[in-house]
């Protein structure tokens, strides 16, 4: 890897991103949409000034972990445990409302298949790649409205969180169902087992930070522990349990969240993250669009897939949160807030293409759901969170 | 690149490069002496935790990069015109010393050669890989001590800088001597007409950056703009000019260091720098070094390779910062800081291979000789800065 052209390709993403994002608070959109847009004028697609590679990719991926950890620090324990049940139901809702969505458009497009054959299978996978929230893009939105740590930002959180976990959950069930291989009940288990270990074990981490922390309070030591845990536990997430590693950073995240020090480490992270993996994560959506290669007929399907996947969300996590006695309004805003999606929806797709299930094709819609939802949630969310202002004649 | 692998090393990193830290100071020896053998410790020498990968080795040179310009950041720039030409003399006289030496030592152990044969070029270049200074662990051991904006520390790196071009310099005479192809001549006019863009071009960017700093004091585009200068300089002065990275870094800290939000700015770098990037800079020093494939007298000329190269930069630098009216301790003082050699070492002995001038066995002598110099400046350089305490009976 060469470090000189991966310098210059950082200031270019951090001058464009800044400027961008600075663009779009002007216009009243948040930073993100700007950081997006920046990513897809300076990638491949338009200006072509930065290629995404490797290194760019792992430090995305950072970011996205970064992001989710700071998430998790500022989360307020008692406020998660009273919102889990409301979120593992809005979650479960959020999940089959769109997998049922997804599956019916392509039958709808491409013909009903009988139940068992190649092309319902790809029917039902389409409906699985719309499943998994990506909350990045909420959090970060939220944050900048000042309500991530509110009632609502918890509930999203928590059931992208858990979204996250049923999505995997599906993925596996469907591959199984197609390939004898994967036990779905193995799935289930180191699921519960990971949730398990990270309450016992977190608990001991907890003890050892607040020991470290009474003794040497705001010193550089314990951010830099904490960031080791935030990775660590990433890692464990997702090579020892099949978790997303964005979990494992959540996770890790709420395990310190009541430290004396607990802003004092967020702040230090969001430094970190929005000095250059914030930027780099952003814009490397846009950076992953490559706009060629599409037909009349795919363009149609990505446009109604784009519809779907977001309407079928909104619909199954509003309704949901309605039923567990949010308000209408809060309702949509949950909804809106899950609409997202991100690189798990491209990890899903990949599987499928592994697995023959679907063709590359579907990529191009897959990565135009990640635009478009990436754009239009921050948007609808500030729109959603904007007072009335009560007119006095 | 596997992301999940990446993120397990960065953990063991962090925690084994804060514990060591940590520990040597405990044992009164600077904190980048025990990252650096917290490297080692967890490199494939020892316990073969971690293996230095392009990710990892991208974000050491990164590490280097914020070192530097957070260096060039906090200079203090009448100090800096004010000891301009002694900095000078020092980095001459630190250049010569050690070359001279490099070369009479290969001479002494395999036998003198006359002027022209290929043995006399080896010799010769054994001499340019001993010239160039690394000041990074200098700069990190002075700002513990608190004398990085010293007078003494402003003359230890703007040698160190002068140090790195003069070293490329001759490096690149020596190899024309052989390779007709290089010019030195170009590289001297590429040098001048780096620093003169810089100070053009530079006088505008802080202009354009006093401007926005006005605008929009200590908001986060002041952080990010300016580490994309860094990047951007860093790149161009590589790329365009054929001058270190670092030095680019360094120059761009230069030009924002009269900003009224300068210390700001240095306090965000400063955050990146030791949360995550610093970490793996020192450690990977120790992570490079592979004990093996070592003959008795590989080991002999190592061992006096080392001795050698660090006593001549003592002596060359110590005697002419005398020269310059320093008194003897900081004569001392700045000899022994810029003793250390780095990354720019095993680059010159890379070239040097390349070109077929020295076989890749060389390269444990470079590597012991970072390690050594590594490790013992920062331990020389704590005692030399204790201040005698008198004793009162």
């Amino acid at each position: 890897m060469d470090v000189l052209s991966i310098m210059r390709d950082l200031a270019i993403i951090l001058i464009f991103a800044k400027i961008f994002g600075l663009l779009a608070r002007k216009l009243r959109a948040p930073q993100v949409v700007g950081e997006i847009v920046a990513g897809l004028l300076i990638g491949p697609s338009v200006l072509g000034f930065v290629q995404l590679n490797d290194f760019l990719g792992v430090c995305a991926q950072i970011g996205v972990v970064l992001l989710m950890f700071s998430a998790g620090l500022g989360t307020n324990l008692k406020e998660l445990l009273k919102t889990g049940p409301k979120a593992l139901a809005i979650a479960c809702a959020g999940v089959l409302v769109p997998l049922a969505g997804g599956t019916l458009l392509y039958m709808c497009f491409y013909g009903f298949e009988p139940w068992g054959s190649q092309k319902f299978f790809t029917a039902v996978f389409i409906g699985v790649i719309m499943t998994a929230t990506s909350v990045s893009i909420t959090v970060e939105t939220l944050k900048e409205l000042g309500k991530l740590k509110s009632e609502l930002g918890t509930a999203i959180l928590s059931a992208a969180i858990i979204d996250d976990v049923i999505g995997i959950l599906v993925l596996t069930f469907v591959l199984g169902l197609k390939n004898p291989k994967t036990k779905p009940i193995q799935v289930v288990v180191s699921t519960l087992l990971f949730f398990v270990l990270a309450v016992g074990v977190g608990f001991l981490v907890y003890k050892l930070f607040k020991f470290i922390d009474k003794r040497h309070p705001r010193t550089r030591r314990i951010p830099i522990y904490s960031l080791a845990l935030c990775f660590g536990l990433a890692f464990v997430a997702e090579k020892v349990f099949g978790i997303a590693d964005i979990t494992g950073a959540y996770v890790a995240g709420i395990i310190l969240c009541r430290l004396h020090d607990s802003s004092y480490i967020e702040e230090k992270m969001d430094i970190n993250s929005y000095m250059l993996f914030g930027p780099i994560f952003f814009a490397s959506i846009g950076l992953k669009t490559k706009l060629d290669g599409m037909t009349l007929d795919i363009v149609a399907f990505s446009l109604l897939f784009v519809v779907v996947a977001m309407a079928t969300k909104v619909i199954g996590c509003s309704a949901m949160s309605r039923l567990c006695r949010f308000n209408n309004k809060d309702s949509l805003r949950i909804g809106v807030g899950m609409m997202t999606r991100g690189e798990v929806a491209l990890i899903v797709a990949q599987r499928g293409l592994d697995e023959g299930l679907i063709s590359s094709v579907y990529f191009t819609s897959v990565i135009l759901l990640i635009i478009a939802s990436s754009i239009l949630t921050p948007i609808f969310l500030k729109l959603l969170f904007r007072e009335k202002k009560v007119k006095t004649i």
